[in-house]
Order: C-alpha cells, then structure tokens, then sequence
C-alpha cells in the first residue's frame, strides 16, 4: 500500500522538540530559556490593538469572506510599499495576501511542480519547506553552502535536471540567520532564468536585515515576475503570528494558478488578521524601526559574548535577523545534545539534524538559537550555560 | 513536462461566476439577487463582537503562535458538546482545529492518500473538495445518486479497488441540501470499516438539520474512531466565515498525520477566530437556535414558492440547509443559462455542471440556488423572476 502524503514527511520539529520538556522540571533560580521557536512573546502594540478592537465591532466585512487572494488595500498597500523600498515597479495584480508564509510557499510549489518533480533548496533548508516538498510529491534537491553558509549558483548547474522547477532561497537565512549578498541573489535569479525555472525568495525576516536600503535588486527588473517568486510574513514584524497572514508575489498567469490552491484549502486569509495587517503598514514604521534595533542588538549581544563559546571549541557558523547557528564541539549528536540541554541547562533549541536531510552528517554538529525572545542579558545567560556544557 | 499540482484541476467556480458580474449593471427596481455562495451576510452578534474584541485588548496569547491542532479549550468544548449531542464518547484528543472547513478536507485527505490513490465522491459533489482531490493526485471516483439525491451504500461495493482509501459524504449535502438518512450514514460506515477504508462526513450544516436530535448515530459506536473523519465548520453557525476556523474529528493515530499537514500550511489556526468560535459555542446556543428556525423557514418558503416553478416544467430535486438544488426545464446547458440568469433576471446562481465530471451529463439540467441569505420575500421574487424565464 502506497504511503498517504503525511506518511513520506516527518513530525513537525517544534513540535517534536516541545515534547522533550515533558516531565522536566527546572529550578527556580534557573528557568527555561526557550529559544527554539522563531516567534514574538509580546502582543503587539497597544494601537494596533485597539484599532483592530474597533475594526472588529464597526466593519462588518470584517467578518465575512473576502477575496480568496486578500483585501484589496493590503495588496495595494504591499504593492507601493515594496516599489518604493526595493525601487521597482510592483502592482497589486503581482501581490497575494497568504494565511501565514508557510502557506505562500505551498501554494507556490503547488503552482510550479507536479508529482516527481525537483526543488532545489540550500542546506541547512527551513523544515516546512522540506516538509511541504515532501508532502507535495516533490523532490528536494539539497545545495550544499560553503563555510560562510552561502550558496553558489555556480554550484547549482550540475543539480539541474528535467524535472526541476525551482530554486528555493532564504534570506535573511532561516535556520543560519545569515544575509545572502545582493550578488549573490542577483547570480542565482540570472541562473534561474536562463534555466526558465522559478526563483523562490523568502523574505520572512527582511524587516530585520541589518542592512539599510535594499538588499537586492530583483524587483528592479521590469521583467521580474517572469522568475522571481517572492515570499513573505507578517508574523514577525508586528508581531501577529497568531494571525497567520503572509504573501506572495509573483506573476499574474501564476497567481491565477496560486488562486486555486488558496481557495481550496483555506478560501480567504481570515479577514481580521489582514487588517492587522494593514493597520501596521499604515502606522508602525517608527515602531517597527525601534523593533529592528532592538533585534540589532541582540545580534550585537551574540557577538560579545560568542568568545566565551569561542574558547570551548564552539565556532559561530552565522547569525542575523532572529537566528544564530552554533556548531558545537563535542562527540555527540547534536540531536542527543538539544535534547540533554533541556534537563541538564535549562536550554531548549533544535539541533541541526532538523534543518537537513539524514544522510547528511553536518547538522549533527549544528545547533540552532532563535534568539529574538531573549534580550542582552538574557543571551549573556544563555551563552553562560552553554560554556558550561560538558559531554 | 508534467502538470504542476494546480494546473490538474480548474478555476474555482465562486470566483468563476463573480467574474459574471462584470460589465453587467443591474436596474435600479430589480437588483441583483446572489444565491451563489454559502455565505451569510449579516455580521455575528453584537456581544460576540464585544466579547473578541475584549479579547483582543487583554489576552495576548491571541496574537500568538498557538498549537497546532487547535485551542486546547476549543477542542475540550467540541468534544464535551458533541459527545453530549450525539450520544458518544468524543474525547479532545480526537478533535483538531482547523483554519476552516476546507482546510478539514484537504488534511484528512493528505492523511489518508498517496499519488493515484482513489475517494469515492456522490455526484453531485462540493467543487472544492473535488479540486483538492485533483490537486492531491487522488482520483474522485464518482458515486451516482438515486431520484432523491441520497448515495446508496449497496452501490458502492462495485467502485472499491485496492487504492480505494475513503467515501466522501456531505450532510446536509451541499449542492443538493438533502439530510441523509442515518440508516444511509449507517450502512456507509458498515460498508467502510468492512472495507478498511475511511468514511469523511462532512457536517458543515449540521446546525441547520431540520430533525431534531442526532442525525446519525455514528459516534454512539465506541470505535467510532477508527472508520470516520468528521468534518465541522463555524463558519455558518456564529457567522464568521471571515475567521476561517472548522474541525475535524479522527483518531489520535491520523491526528498526528493532520498535525504535520496543518503545521506546514498553516502552522496553528488564527487565534482570533478560534475565540470567537469558543465563545459562541458557549454563549450563543439560544441565539443559533434562532438562526436555524430562520433557516428552515426560508427552507418552507422555498417549498411553498415553488409549484409556479413547477407549473413550468422546473423539479426541485432537494432542499435543506443552505441550499436548493433543481433541474430547468430548458434545451440549454446550465452554464450557458446561468451567466444568461445574470443579465435577464438579475440572479447570480451556479450551475450543476460545477458540480459534478464534466462527462456527466445530469449537470447541465441543474442549479444550485444558495438561498440563506434571502428571506421569505426574497424567495417569492427570486422565483417570480425564475417563472418568467424563457429561453
């Protein structure tokens, strides 16, 4: 009997990972620093709060179907703002409201690839990118980074095949947190057009990239949608990850394509969450400007205190936006490691070994830390504990 | 080179009849009448409105990342409510949240089938379950309903092979508005565990069952849970179908499976509308029995309108719930007819060849009148217009 879609992927990591607290208590001069999920712990901002509190009693559409591609103004609104920010001509017809960015990707893949057909993506990979490639009937082709934990698309010829539809990037990086250059986009959208496959980007945490302006040109190529395929997330900026609103950019011909997966498996993103949306496009830049800093910071605080880690054999293979992604020194799997962490120092993340495919022994050195939850002082708690690990 | 996952199935048919709309103005003493979707238009009640947008204000967790399958509370409160209401024992962990009832389908089919795997749909079916076959790779094999628009289980044995992985029924139905009987859900259930397959029903309109009481006695079977997947939406009940939240019921086994599905395209269920659907269910169980006695009085409008249709060759085939399913008396396809319906009598309707393979022939005789959103004078014009169309 031929395996159910879920049956050819694995359990969700996250969740895998929030069984191993079961049963382990933790001191109370020693609390969990939980930095195994990229996600706000803070609601979002008072206004926000309180004109979506409003929208909820007076508008009416607010609680009834929408468009299966979203609201008309948040997709106009998307529409300028990325004009003006990546200095490039983008329409609302280019532009499609998501339930979340996990979504975006689905319904792109679905749109590009049939059964048996091939993705290629960078190793360490976002695992519900792996997850949905396997749910989807489709092959994941993994593209090996080198030391900086950039791809090449130089490297990316020798993957290509008949049945490749596209190439999946993630910048800033999830899980290595790193900053792909502007070169680097630019090569692999080349690449990928001369190939006449898809160049997927996924911009979940470019609100928190440490560059300032632009960080590639894609989008000031007239002709951009005929390869570029941009994802999106509202979750982290505004902190509504409990509203599930993303979006993809992409082609008209494919959007209509994109239409039919969203209308069937949610019909519309859920309208509240969109105008929340909205509201903090419309009214929190400065807000979320500080919130960049902040996150700045962190980053910052990663650096000054790695040295300790540094000292102990542990090298920082990347860090930006929310991650930083450690190897570590000992003789153990990082799997057995993260899970040991949780007991032994109060510390739950996900080990490498989630983030690429079992054949490939990397990631059994590499660990993960989503540490945009933990202020300075928390980090330098943190690192710590972590200097204090013995195997 | 292979279709890609969307290209295998076709435009969504609500999206497809709005473009009806365009160019076409509707005078002033006779404006458009649309029973194209199953959607109310009113918003839900004032003290739900309050009561989630308190919620808003103070509880942050509904603004962020939540499990998975669902709303702890909202999962204990469907399982206490339906083990009361269909004299069973129906525990939490047998209920996942989804982000609408779509989303239901599209999981519990991602559990259950691999490529070319096969579900046994009654024509005619709901569009979207048949596009997320489509899209799966599963093939729908059609099941041909008798007179009274009830699937007999005798019927099926004929059309199991060994890629057969489960039987699909909608009730009340939806296009046809029937109730199936309980002895029909019965023997679909006998017929499918001897079968070792799985039996989805589908109960989006349960709330508007016209029988008092239990329409099946499915879940009184303590191993319920190993043959059926039930569906649920809130969509119709509390008016939210702009919050985008259903459920499913299953074993843990296949809950599991449904976890990774829904935590790749959606990672949990909005936080909003999870409220809201918890909060109606525990405040508003006077307020939806009023709902339903408006329903099932338009349900008797239909009826008694209906003998002018008759008297010119119309059938109705069935009524219930939403919706009213009839056959035209017109040499003419009922795609063609109903764009016609738009400009001629100013209604927006859908045709049964939306409902069903394009090789069935039944469906260009059919309609699909949606009619919760037109009273009792509503109805009379409705019909009024339909008399007088010729062809």
């Amino acid at each position: 009997m031929p395996k159910s879609r879920t049956a050819a992927t694995f359990t969700p990591p996250v969740m895998a990972a929030r069984r191993w607290l079961d049963g382990v208590t933790h001191p109370a001069d020693r609390p969990l620093i939980n930095v195994s999920q990229a996600a706000p712990v803070m609601a979002p901002p008072l206004a926000l709060r309180e004109a979506v509190a409003r929208i909820m009693m007076q508008d009416t559409d607010a609680h009834l179907y929408g468009p299966v591609l979203g609201l008309p103004a948040l997709r106009d609104e998307i529409a300028a703002q990325w004009s003006a920010a990546y200095g490039g001509r983008i329409n609302a017809g280019q532009v499609g409201i998501t339930s979340g960015c996990n979504q975006a990707f689905a319904a792109a893949i679905a749109a590009l690839c049939g059964e048996g057909d091939q993705v290629i993506v960078p190793v360490p990979y976002y695992f519900n990118h792996r997850m949905w490639l396997d749910m989807a009937g489709v092959t994941t082709v993994p593209l090996v980074c080198g030391a900086d934990m950039v791809p090449t698309a130089d490297a990316v010829a020798a993957l290509i095949t008949d049945r490749t539809r596209a190439i999946v990037l993630v910048s800033p990086n999830n899980p290595c947190g790193v900053e792909y250059p502007a070169a680097t986009l630019r090569a692999f959208m080349d690449l990928a057009r001369a190939q006449g496959i898809a160049l997927i980007v996924d911009e979940t945490y470019r609100d928190f990239d440490s560059r300032t302006g632009a960080a590639h040109d894609l989008f000031s190529d007239p002709a951009w949608d005929d390869t570029l395929i941009q994802l999106y997330s509202f979750s982290k900026a505004y902190r509504l990850t409990g509203h599930r609103i993303g979006a993809v950019l992409t082609n008209p011909v494919r959007m209509a394509e994109i239409e039919k997966f969203l209308d069937t498996v949610a019909i519309c993103p859920n309208q509240i969450g969109q105008r929340a949306a909205l509201w903090g496009m419309q009214n929190l830049s400065d807000w979320l400007a500080g919130e960049r800093a902040e996150i700045l910071d962190r980053r910052a605080a990663i650096t000054d205190h790695f040295p300790q880690l540094a000292a102990k054999g542990w090298s920082l293979l990347g860090v930006g936006a929310y991650f930083a992604y450690l190897a570590h020194p000992f003789a153990l799997s990082s799997t057995d490691l993260a899970q040991r962490l949780v007991a032994d120092a109060g510390i739950l993340l996900l080990p490498g070994t989630m983030f690429m495919p079992d054949d490939m022994p990397a990631g059994e050195r590499q660990l993960r830390i989503a540490f945009a939850n933990i202020d300075r002082a928390g980090i330098a708690t943190l690192f710590d504990r972590l200097a204090k690990v013995t195997v």
